[in-house]
């Protein structure tokens, strides 16, 4: 009964050789214990032409669902070969509307039309057309046609009549959609609430109207924030009258939890887009190229500043020595402080409104780390350097930069939610770019003072 | 029937009004409207009083819902001057056992016992007991007791009646669990499927018994792979020898999700510890200062090795500009390699035993880049800068340091995944501060190297 099954090399190189010997029992026996998220991950200890083998061999809901859970690109490459007419009626007949439109939406408009004319499910092929009518990052992008739909008027044995009709197409039922004759959604009943009341009861007596809805133009996001805040399953989507076109379960909002939390990661670490291992190399390329463009702008930018001081670095060659501890420093002490921000944005423990007291507090923080920093520099350079004046403009340098750094790295990206751009974008390139040229600056400045005066 | 109310300030005033003038039947209807989730967010903008009123006012049902949606830090202040007996009666007595031992997993030991000993629902004080005795972060941490259970020789009809009795504490019912006379996991059936059979048929022979579950200690991050994986809205949880104890449910899984992505977030910005906007400020303070010290080292130890070349940055001081350059894009390009393994293993996508193809991968990205950004420089201190030793040494350097950051970027990780350390350590402190110091030593030994020759 347990089932996180262990893929090894021994079961690999076992199948593989039923697929050469093309036996056919013998392969399905082997992927007979699997679940459909197991045999797609086959996919990456095979060859393309034995998955393909292998996943034509499947039957019925297991061939769609094992396709539904491959990677995008690998589903892409993978179906490119096949007619449509095999696609449309191995695949897509038996998929829940939303997979099939996420299946379909990355295929050419040709590959699309020659699917849907091979469909048997002709319902299945109109609710495919309206899906893929919605942006991908919206609710109706997101949302499933298959549902349980029950008129407000109907009774309880009505609608346990129509449950057992409609229940062939839903793998779980969490509650059941009513809409009055206009299709507009007026609430939810709970199949336990439908259990315990009696079989000629109405509908619109036992229905629970005050319900959280989204429409289906409402952004992604917003549905993964929404349905997070109030602990949904399922959420109804309705159109911009009312009425009830679908719904979004939980385990899609869980792929839009994660990727916004990955795409904060990757502003952070200087990627500017999705990237996933398999991606090809030109793509990763240009991907990272951006910020490494925005890093060198910064580095000539540092060097034009040096540029200025060239004379006091030529009488005092030592203050290069810890040219890049203030660089570092001004960039480490602005992420953290912007990361704060983009995280309390992404969870929304951000409060509004109290921008000084968050200033406030950064520099009460920067103060504490950085005299706890200036005094190790201090200590060590006293030891160890020859030059007084090199001991105090670097330990009062590096207070006077973590102590900037702190303010940039909160104000920016408070200025950037302002503005309504998305902070992550500065935590990134921008904040260390400019705190590396602000410190520098700050750091030469101090030195040609302090080294005239001792 | 739309519900995502926006809480202005008029709003706002008009409940201290209520409050401040003791007017509960006005607070009342004020937040009559309101979902648990956003009464709780309302703690945000009153004080500590004034929510202590308004939250002792709400009955049943809702007023726990409240409590449990209140960030923990918040609660522990609310519950820290409440009497054990009102805590308990008012708040854990109608919680769903999983936020009751979580709330309760906060206080001190003392006052679990003062709630303990003034609960009303006896087996609801026997289950938080068993709930604490898990570690937070495994299965049994994260279960709640609430589920249907039945036994696997019952009927349909007993199986309705047991669910009519049972019902009235799980508030959404996707299975019903079931078990044999020792209590052992047999498996589930569905709502659905037990809807469409006839009364008399045994639960037995209608039983899915391939299903997936955990075991207690089964650590949280593993427990929300396995139900995003196969798209799992709640898993069953049995102990050693296979007892059902428990079950988790999908809305707990999404904090894990979050909180992991987060936790990699903040490693990469620098932060050793989670972090809100509202902790205390040396807390704060304590959790930025591991980095920076790294930080700091990096830098001493980036002063001596410039120190080693005194002399050429006293005869070529322009070489001094370009060093904030060179630093800041090993690290650059150090963070993006890593980060691209710290997330594949984040998101499972990471396939083993590809070591020395992801090397090959990284190497022509970086190569390509390295190549771009080489001669972009190049131009510009050909045309800038009256040193062409200079011109050579910085590009020539660049490219180096790119090279090898971005082996060493992913190797690090790799070599940490492999020693079962999470790599994510790696992103942050560790290799922006060796690749740092390791990009100034390649410059200046390139810088001496060709300033002998030019």
């Amino acid at each position: 009964m347990a089932r996180t099954i262990e893929i090894n090399r021994e079961f690999i190189d076992e199948l593989r050789e039923a697929i050469r010997d093309n036996d056919e029992k013998k392969a399905l026996i082997l992927l007979e214990d699997f679940h459909a998220a197991d045999i797609a991950e086959l996919y990456d200890e095979i060859n393309i032409e034995e998955a393909r083998y292998l996943y034509l061999l499947l039957e019925g809901d297991r061939a769609s669902d094992v396709l539904a859970e491959l990677d995008d690109d690998d589903r892409s490459r993978f179906l490119e070969v096949l007619p449509g007419e095999v696609i449309a009626q191995k695949f897509i007949d038996n998929m829940d509307s939303d997979d099939a439109a996420d299946v379909m939406g990355d295929l050419s408009e040709e590959k699309k039309q020659d699917i849907l004319l091979h469909l048997d499910d002709l319902e299945q092929a109109g609710d495919i057309v309206d899906l893929l009518g919605y942006d991908e990052d919206t609710a109706g992008g997101l949302m499933a046609k298959e549902m349980i739909i029950v008129n407000e008027n109907w009774t309880i044995l009505t609608c346990l009549k129509e449950l057992a009709n409609q229940a062939d197409e839903v793998d779980e039922v969490y509650y059941m959609y009513v809409i009055d004759n206009d299709d507009i959604l007026k609430g939810i009943v709970s199949l336990k609430k439908m259990l315990l009341s009696n079989n000629a009861t109405k509908v619109k007596t036992i229905i629970e109207d005050d319900i959280i809805y989204v429409n289906a133009a409402t952004p992604a996001e917003e549905v993964a924030q929404i349905m997070e805040k109030y602990d949904l399953v399922a959420i109804p989507v309705v159109d911009s009258i009312g009425r009830l076109v679908g719904r979004i379960t939980i385990d899609d909002i869980v792929d839009v939890i994660r990727e916004e939390a990955e795409r904060d990661y990757q502003m952070a670490s200087g990627l500017t887009d999705e990237v996933e291992e398999s991606d090809r190399i030109m793509h990763i390329t240009r991907v990272r190229l951006p910020w490494l463009l925005i890093g060198l702008l910064g580095g000539i930018m540092g060097a034009l500043v040096l540029g200025r001081f060239e004379g006091s670095l030529k009488i005092y060659p030592e203050m290069a020595f810890f040219i890049p501890l203030i660089a570092a420093m001004g960039g480490n002490v602005g992420i953290q402080s912007s990361a704060i921000i983009v995280q309390g944005l992404a969870n929304k423990t951000l409060k509004e409104e109290r921008t000084m007291r968050r200033l406030g507090r950064e520099f009460l923080v920067a103060l504490f780390n950085g005299v706890i920093l200036a005094a190790l520099i201090f200590t060590y350079n006293f030891f160890i350097s020859d030059s007084f004046a090199l001991t105090l403009t670097v330990s009062s340098a590096l207070l006077s930069v973590i102590l900037f750094a702190a303010l940039f790295g909160t104000l920016i990206p408070l200025l950037l939610v302002k503005m309504k751009i998305d902070p992550a974008l500065a935590t990134g390139p921008f904040i260390t770019t400019m705190n590396d040229i602000m410190g520098l600056l700050i750091y030469m400045l101090i030195g040609r003072a302090l080294y005239g005066i001792f």
